[in-house]
């Protein structure tokens, strides 16, 4: 590893990431020409993958945790093979380039995660090393290791401050995750300068605590140390490992190398050209590789071979074992099982007593999770609460691989990136839980979640005020806003046990995104539905659930727990001769995602007589109720009591939003 | 420690606390009954405080971070004689009570924090250890140690899995925080059960890694073994300190101790009546105090004498130093010092060059810095972006303790907590920096100090896709709508240098609560203000900016970066002859609390075309434009290319805006 080819590759990693930053005048060249002798012997002596074909299901996947660093990666990319081009490269975070700011997944191949908030990369490799531990306990056989892959990560001081990577690891730690191997880029540096003021703690005696297998320090400039600790790295295989690899940030760049100056910013053209003379590359011009370094950084010839190898075996592991082969393809590709949602429609019936939607969500995660043999989840220390438990299943854990109830511990944030990287990684359907309030503590993973598309699942319980007792601290006002206001998040807040069966079916039938399904913690009855608008309704997002006659003079539209009220409201005013409308909004998302025409529909414009009810923040409901409706919210923060007690103190009653309805009624006619 | 009246005191805290739980029918049992004993010996040997005097500056700090045993924390509150009654412990948890669910702040006396989301107490704790040892440091002489007090801390299992926990652990450690003293509550038991499935690792070796001095194991039942503990740990004060003391949780129950199952419910009666007996109790009727230990635990005469003895000092001290003593009692007051505000009026002019409002603000921060010398704050490593280190001051570490310019390192949410407990602490005005979009990492701390009405100052700068390259993972666009939802929170997002120091105006002027300030990365221009509103109306949150003619027939509204885009807009419509307004609305807390009649002049509601401009969500825009208005917003997620490529590419242009201002018209007219 230390041949003078190794060393040239090395030196054209870094010039490359460096000329690539130079070219778009934005970005970081400090980390590339640090860590690019780390990476590089990873990637040239153990990371199995082909190039051909990202998607290889047993491949090992590497994630740049430090996702700044993104045009090590695009380098990496590009002299393996993937397909990227020098064009490509050359247009870096540039409008419409397949190389922007930060590694995307989903736009470049290769690329197995969204990284760049840091701390998150940490958490997905989790999820992932997760996943191929639970699919190898599921499917493996002996001598027959289909699934059996690494997970490597790339991190960074500017990680291991982040609380979402403690959280993770401490995790990790716990769960005896052997396949998962992380690179850390020790230099000691960060954007305010010398972490020294900041960051002196002992990393390696913090994960050790943890319960990691820690190697190092060593020194991350030299391949031939790091691949030896690599080596060591694999060969345990009972619990994570930290490499810890000293290195210099912006090594070569003669007056900015080890110093805050090299993170952010194009070294310039006079400090790249000394950078290159001083590692004796003044030979490269920008964005050259020599044909040697190309020959030998390619991976597709080994990668194509690696997989045939795979693939033979796969195909012995069909013939002798098809039943379980066809489940795992059907699980890769994210099939759900014929008959997955039988009687989800009729799971609830208005004869039953009040129930609360998180309990209905639990009988229906007992119904589906028995077909969906993929689905696994889990809550951050509150599954009692929020129901989330699969009782036919035991919990996941260092000793019991197969399991298919996740154990978070108290570390929502850990959760979610943990949750992004069981979805990243493919052949899970991942669910997640916690009260809606400590969704707060999960925005970064949600958002990632969101930006790459996948499809996870939370289960969001003890959402509003009427979780009572617990006081303000735990009860959600601008949640629901809050989730709302991510793009390409689907929100979903049932009125009843029938509603929460359909909001399940909806959020596991999405492909392109997450779905938030927010829950009450009291008691709701089930609507009868004879006379009301079906719950398969709650597909479209908004209904009519219920109206007077023909010819409302008003519409009150209102969200989960607050449904019944609108419909006892509208049943009060009904006696007194006004004829009203129910509109049951479960999702916004959904509503909006209509044609034009239901919408009208739903809420027709020229009803703009319109009261909305929902217990937490009016913000946004202007949309719904328009110029001259009224909206019935909560705009300051909750208090401890009882919850029926907060609903009647806050407005939330029948009584209070018949007479927001008839003072509409009268001020338009009187 | 161990007489019979202390063991007696020990089980009256414990029956007590479950006595409430009892009768609130609601709340947590077990954590009280496991930890009586601990704060028993730290309130009855150790706490330096005042019950008479909740607010005497010198009192030593106690955090209880697991708040969820705030049964715990009132029947210390009550037996050591702050004005709580016992119909107030009887009325636990109930509406208007003095006694809810989790502690409040500002609603309790004796309450330090409000807590209850896990590990928000814990960093809450380092932050009043912040500024004990800076007070110390500015104002104790030699022989007048007038600020000498320790900051105390329960935490749980919960809280030290929590990652905010994590970062201000290594945060503190770095610091040498050593008049701060963490007492572990280890009973190894969460809400989902026993945590050696999914939290196994070595906690005292991990805060050895940080830094700490590490106490323990120690029986955390034994009063004795506590207090030996605890004079241990005062007597290093260079280091941050974890006592880890083993505990039983629900101590006492025959069939709950040491499971879940004591944790988050009421015994019940015949359990209660069990554990009562079984720990010789059974004399104890409901809320029953015996006279001696109410004797006992008073603190009211040590507290006052205590009191006293620092008041004489600091009788003393305003003697010989008259000075440092008035701007002592300033400081603690909250005063801002005459002419704080000076020339802020006047400091930007238009014939400067165009400026970025994070510039603007650094240089605001370097005026007003120098005279508010309690103003301390800085960045989650990210300050020479944030543009918020005060130039003339050195960095606060170890062994810089004067130093104003705070590093958080890459941790946002510990600087949430911590920022919050500088505010808690009193004497310091605390602000604190990071990215918009890194806001979403800092969310319960954030929406804790506006719970608490703490007057923290966030600079959250790289608004909008307007920092461009970094790409989406960086981009704000769900952030503006994020914050407007928390109530209670000011958000301020100026349109130009001149507004920028009006908002900071704003945010030091605000007394009962957190003000967000929201920031470009990219350079604006700074607004001749000579026919157009004064900077000053930015006070009044929203205000006319320039308009055609005093007729306008449409209102162009818009906030931050995105102002200068809306004012060309009207000067290309003004050419073609529509006359239009364009409103500034850099608040919209501040605009919606001035009287109707000034927002009904600044948006007439008979000009209903509107068109807003933010690039941002759409959500909630439809309070301003109406029904027929046009939103122009970012409702999905950003992209990597320049920021000016961004703006064109996602509609942000005067001729955009123009063209929807003209189709507005032309639909109504036409």
């Amino acid at each position: 590893m230390n041949s003078k080819l190794d060393k040239l590759s090395i030196n054209v990693i870094r010039f490359l990431s460096a000329d690539m930053v130079q070219k778009a005048a934005s970005g970081h060249p400090g980390a590339p020409m640090g860590a690019a002798a780390m990476t590089y012997a990873l990637w040239q002596k153990h990371l199995k993958h082909n190039p051909a074909d990202p998607s290889w299901c047993d491949r090992d996947r590497f994630v740049l945790s430090a996702g700044h660093a993104s045009a090590l990666l695009y380098s990496l990319l590009y002299l393996t093979g993937y397909d990227l081009s020098i064009d490509d490269l050359q247009s870096f975070r540039q409008w419409g380039s397949k190389t922007p700011g930060h590694p995307e997944h989903g736009l470049t191949p290769g690329v197995e995660a969204t990284t760049g908030p840091l701390g998150q990369g940490f958490g997905n490799g989790v999820g992932m090393a997760i996943a191929e531990k639970w699919l190898a306990a599921r499917f493996n056989k002996p001598g027959y290791s289909i699934v059996d892959h690494y997970t490597y990560v790339i991190c960074s001081d500017g990680d291991l401050m982040e609380g979402v990577a403690s959280e993770s690891a401490s995790l990790a730690g716990a769960l005896g995750l052997g396949k998962l191997i992380y690179l850390y880029d020790d230099n000691k540096i960060t954007i305010e300068g010398d972490t020294a003021n900041y960051f002196n703690e002992d990393v390696g005696a913090r994960f050790r605590a943890y319960g990691w297998h820690v190697i190092g320090p060593i020194d991350g400039m030299d391949p031939e140390a790091v691949d030896t600790a690599l080596t060591e790295a694999r060969s345990d295989t009972t619990r994570p490992k930290l490499i810890i690899c000293r290195t210099i940030i912006g090594y070569g760049s003669p007056t900015r190398a080890g110093t805050g100056a090299a993170h952010g910013e194009p070294l310039g053209d006079a400090e790249l050209s000394a950078a290159k003379e001083c590692l004796g590359c003044s030979h490269l011009e920008p964005f050259q590789i020599p044909a040697e370094v190309h020959a030998s950084m390619s991976a597709r010839a080994i990668g194509e071979a690696r997989q045939l190898e795979w693939q033979r075996l796969m195909n012995r592991y069909t013939a002798a074992f098809p039943v379980e082969a066809a489940q795992f393809q059907d699980f890769l590709a994210g099939n759900l099982p014929q008959g997955w949602n039988d009687g989800l429609e009729n799971m609830f019936k208005p004869s039953e007593k009040p129930l609360a939607t998180r309990e209905a969500s639990g009988k229906i995660i007992n119904l589906i999770g028995k077909r969906i043999e993929n689905l696994l989840g889990g809550s951050a220390d509150l599954a009692p609460s929020t129901k989330t438990v699969m009782e036919f299943e035991s919990l996941f854990g260092a000793s019991n691989s197969t399991a298919r109830n996740l154990q978070f511990g108290v570390r929502e944030h850990a959760m979610g990136a943990v949750l992004n990287g069981l979805a990243l990684h493919g052949g899970i359907i991942p669910y997640g839980a916690t009260f809606l309030v400590f969704y707060d503590y999960m925005r970064p993973s949600v958002r990632l979640a969101a930006i790459q598309e996948l499809n996870v699942v939370y289960v969001f319980t003890h959402d509003s005020i009427g979780l009572g007792e617990d006081g303000p601290t735990h009860q959600p006002v601008e949640h629901l806003a809050g989730l709302r206001s991510v793009p390409n998040l689907v929100t979903i807040r049932p009125a009843d046990a029938a509603e929460t069966a359909f909001a399940w079916e909806m959020a596991l039938e999405r492909q392109d995104g997450p779905t938030a399904l927010v829950l009450t913690r009291q008691k709701l009855p089930i609507f009868d539905r004879t006379e009301m608008g079906a719950a398969t309704l709650t597909r479209r997002g908004g209904y009519i659930l219920w109206q007077a006659d023909d010819n409302p003079k008003i519409i009150l539209i209102a969200t989960g727990s607050e449904v019944h009220f609108a419909l006892a409201a509208a049943k009060i005013i009904q006696g007194e001769g006004i004829a009203s409308r129910v509109v049951s909004l479960p999702s916004w998302e959904v509503f909006e995602a209509q044609p034009q025409a239901y919408r009208d529909q739903v809420l027709p414009p020229e009803i703009w007589r319109r009261v909305s009810v929902e217990a937490g923040r009016s913000l946004g409901w202007e949309r719904y109720v328009g110029c001259r409706g009224v909206i019935i919210g909560l705009d300051r923060f909750g208090a401890s009591a009882p919850g029926n007690v907060l609903f009647e103190q806050f407005g939330f009653t029948s009584q209070h939003i018949a007479k927001a309805a008839r003072t509409l009624i009268g001020e338009i006619d009187g």
